[in-house]
């Protein structure tokens, strides 16, 4: 078993790095926090005998020494970037776990054939850059590095830029790095393990994610001295197609969610009609085809909206993956641990993304969930047990043992 | 007549300070920019011959001395800030046709009996502070100074600390300066004028306004693994009550406006239920039966929509007026002139709020108007003609003559 004080020690000690407002973080990805919160993580993993290899998106790959060192490593991790109003686990757990398995395995001596390395992927989040699991997708080969490089935030810095300024655009080039298998703990952001008392997700799919960008054109004019007939009123045209993405979401219960969560009016004055609204679409779905139905009646319905309220409408996609089903033998290993550590369990799938989907396109990949409170994340006061951390930590610590081929 | 060509130069040279990107301005107010427009102003009164004193809200006053300087003055003017995306006459045509019918009395060598003054008001637009006319509303006794020092930016700058800022808190107590009389000339903001192919509008109400701003809070939440039954979606509620301000407003036609200009989400993360959002609603109408209605409505309807979607609810008032009737020999006074001139003119409702909605609460004020192409305004693509603006200031010079009793 892993010490679970010294987890509940570094996720405390991390969540000082970029504290939010009320309680929870904002280390968003590579801005001064996040380059606080990688040093502070580099040394944790020098201290614990690893040696730290950064790539050119800025993943980092800490490496415990195998005793066959030519054999491909295990990997185990996670993002330790967070939302702008985020918790202090979704996804900080999976790599202190990581590094908290490399502590415990040190600890009892232990050397496996394999090596093992934990990893922080760059930009897990995809708030300030879309798309989320950004450099997890360049090390799969979804997507280039210089388009993820061209990446815009909000204030139009670009993500090659801002990778540079903090220092870590590493000289390892991005996918280089080998693996036997990899195995991902994270927190499970919903409600299901916590409701039915169960300690383990043992995590067999993920859903699949299609993020629209909808821009709404119409025309800025006097909200007083312009009659109705003749405005062309972007922010209406917005609040329909948001309750749209509501009603289709809806009607396809339980298997979707759908929302809209950022969302931009201009010139956003109070006497001033809209001209233009720029939101995000965020549609999910286990299931490929509720997936494009959801799209196409999405794009049906705009379409619709915008020609009555006589608006300009463009619709790009700023993030796309489909539903993933996990390695078997990586989701066996899982389910053994388990098992074996007489921890309750049950089969979930995943309603977030994550790394380790894309990273399962490349080498065979698992992830491990455990409870948290209310199932409630991307929230400050998102929470979780020490015994829940712990134990999600001694069952990635017995997947990989047995991986690594202790 | 005035000299056009003169008023078009000034407004033109007005125009380059706080310049907009797309050809308007953005000269809002306390700005930087609204200082050095202050100062061009000042200057260019002074060297009509005015001597410029400032209130303890800004407001600017430039008196011509008349026959018998005992006698109330005449007023004219209106404002010099803009919106963030604004055009070039809103406000500005009525200070700089001011400054014009002085510059014409001079050239002409006429002397009326009353003094004349020409106003520049502080913060009409109400757009970087809420809510509009803030300061011809000090001046009238409608809001203390006290309450308008304390109203806030975005940025939790307060206009009190920025009026000291640009240097523009006067030794004048607000509301001292006495009138005989005022008179504001205002681009229409709407397209009745030019579509009947009138020089004039000669203004005889003010319809009423009525800014509502809501907060709505739900819970922040993840987009993916959050069931759909779960959630507190601030966004959605938006969205509806969106929706519900243009229906209440659709169902008074042709006798009420009502959008949303103004709308902020938080977090505004593509990837986080929205757990807040702040927006502001504008209705107006020329009957105060209506007004009253369209509140009511909106209040029943959002309690309703917040309570089915769970969420809090808080609607503040942040604008205010009745419906205004104009003073009948003011009224009178500017047809007379368009009829004398051989402008062609009709009656007209103000759909926009102006300082002379104010003013008229503590003298007799009028309004005349001038068309503005397509009705556009608060857009930086807001146009006038030469002819216009010319057209307008001349009435202007004509009723203020006639009451300044030449
Ligand atoms: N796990 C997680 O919150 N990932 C961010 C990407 C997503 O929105 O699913
Ligand atoms: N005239 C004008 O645009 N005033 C600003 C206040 C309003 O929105 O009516």
């Amino acid at each position: 078993r892993i010490n679970g004080s010294r987890l509940w020690d570094s996720l405390m000690e991390m969540a000082l790095v970029g504290p939010g407002l009320r309680g929870g973080c904002n280390r968003q990805t590579l801005t001064d926090a996040d380059k606080e919160g990688r040093d502070l993580f580099k040394r944790w993993c020098e201290e614990a005998g690893m040696t730290v290899g950064v790539d050119s998106m800025g993943n980092m790959f800490a490496r415990l020494e195998g005793a066959e060192p030519d054999l491909d490593p295990v990997m185990m991790g996670s993002h330790l970037d967070t939302q702008p109003t985020g918790g202090k686990y979704d996804g900080v757990l999976g790599v202190l776990a990581g590094l908290e398995v490399v502590r415990s395995i040190r600890d009892q001596g232990i050397t496996p054939r394999r090596p093992i390395v934990v990893v922080n992927w760059t930009n897990e989040e995809g708030t300030r850059f879309a798309p989320a699991m950004l450099s997890s997708g360049v090390f799969a080969g979804v997507h280039t590095q210089d388009w993820a490089y061209a990446r815009e935030d909000a204030e139009g810095k670009t993500f090659g830029e801002e990778l540079a300024r903090i220092g870590y655009v590493g000289d390892e080039s991005v996918g280089s790095r080998k693996m036997h298998a990899m195995f991902e703990l994270h927190i499970e952001q919903g409600p299901i393990l916590e409701a039915e008392g169960k300690d383990i997700g043992v995590v067999t799919h993920g859903q699949g994610l299609n993020w629209l960008q909808v821009t709404l054109t119409g025309q800025e004019a006097h909200t007083g001295s312009t009659p109705m007939p003749m405005r062309r009123n972007a922010g209406l045209g917005a609040a329909r197609i948001t309750d749209l993405v509501h009603e289709i979401a809806m009607s396809h219960q339980p298997d979707a969610v759908g929302a809209v969560g950022h969302c931009d009016y201009y010139p956003n004055s109070r006497n001033i009609v809209p001209g233009k609204v720029v939101f995000t679409i965020d549609f999910r779905s286990p299931s490929f085809d509720t997936q494009e139905d959801m799209e196409r009646r999405l794009r049906e319905g705009a379409a619709k909206i915008a020609e009555e309220l006589e608006l300009g409408l463009e619709i790009e996609q700023v993030g796309h993956f489909d539903p993933v089903t996990f390695d078997e033998n990586c989701v066996s290993a899982v389910r053994r641990a388990a098992e074996k550590l007489g921890y309750s369990h049950r089969n979930i799938i995943s309603g977030a993304g994550h790394d380790a989907c894309w990273i399962n396109k490349v080498a065979p990949t698992a992830m491990v969930m455990c409870p948290c409170v209310d199932g409630l994340s991307h929230n400050e006061d998102e929470e979780i047990s020490r015994e829940w951390a712990a134990a999600g930590t001694d069952v990635l610590l017995h997947a990989v043992l047995e991986t690594a081929e202790i």
